[in-house]
């Protein structure tokens, strides 16, 4: 498999944390975000939108962070990301989405360049990002609120786990206080004692800076 | 069950056909998102987000509309809205992600609202929501363009055509040029045919204005 990504890309680090929980290797085939290598010709026709990550396995693409770990759920169901319960399963979801739908896609690169075309300072656009960052983790840390863990639903990471640790990680660089969501930290600190999540993290990655 | 929701909330109309698509009744709850209904403390304590839908069935709470559409599909499998296949169901789910999340929460009520806050004219406010619209579109009219329909992916609705829907009455709603994209208005035009979608649309809601 190829994983087309970028170090510092939260999308594309989810999909990292999620192969290697499951013991699978990928080539990783880094396309520099800032540079604009994602508007590649070559690169949009395997991903029209222009974002990473995509998932080669073969000649299969597959886009979408969250359709690729859903995808290698599927294929590869050992160690499982999401719970047998489907009650379960669509709370660990919803936590998920939270942050990759009404999160990131907010503050990432692209709607910040946008921010910035329309002439704001960088101060506001910077405050958008935390802005955003705060929305999002705050009804995150109430989601799990009665959640014992110590990851976010249970004693075994999920699919909120692989979400969090990466938008932690856009919260704290745009300057969030994240001591206001301790619940979420305790999810963060268990994640992070496992070598599936120390191994993906950006500075882990070859195309690191 | 009981469907928390608003008439024009995109993530609303898509569970609603989902919960028309599969036979399955749900009182309606209206929250007036213009008036800021979503923000009372007593449906904060439901959905920590401030956002519709929210599924109630008994006890148990679903936010989120993907991950409610998606606990739908499993504890009521028919008709599906995933084919059965791991790679198309990944492809479904990607183009339905294109959409839920990178085009819809970058131009929903809550983003729009904070732009004008920072000051943005009303022209460029409406100009970002276009933007977000046809970023989105384009992306997923490339998408399936080997696909043969007349649906998103193949002969019946899938969760693709249940978030294109919408999403297309968005992008007319802010001025999109549509005929663009002739792929997705091809599967449009086979999901208006089915009573499941038309009954689902905000118009024919109780509380449409």
């Amino acid at each position: 498999m190829k994983l087309h990504g970028f170090f510092r890309s939260s999308a594309s680090w989810r999909v990292r944390i999620a192969l290697n929980l499951k013991g699978l290797g990928a080539d990783h085939l880094p396309h520099h975000l800032r540079r604009g290598e994602q508007r590649d010709p070559a690169y949009l026709a395997i991903n029209p939108q222009g974002l990473v990550p995509t998932l080669q396995d073969g000649s299969a693409m597959i886009t979408q962070s969250l359709a690729i770990i859903g995808w290698l759920e599927e294929t590869h169901p050992e160690p499982p990301l999401l719970p047998k319960d489907p009650l379960r399963r669509a709370h660990v979801r919803a936590f998920a989405m939270a942050l990759a739908c009404d999160t990131h896609p907010v503050q990432n690169l692209k709607v910040l360049a946008r921010l910035r075309q329309l002439g704001l300072p960088e101060e506001k656009v910077a405050e958008w990002a935390a802005w955003a960052n705060r929305e999002g983790l705050a009804a995150c840390e109430r989601l799990i609120a009665g959640e014992e863990g110590p990851f976010c639903f249970g004693t075994a990471p999920t699919l909120a786990d692989l979400c969090l640790v990466p938008q932690l990680a856009n919260a704290r660089r745009f300057g969030v206080d994240v001591t206001a969501y301790p619940r979420l930290l305790k999810a963060e600190a268990a994640a992070r004692e496992m070598k599936a999540f120390a191994d993906a993290a950006p500075d882990r990655q070859p195309d690191a800076e």
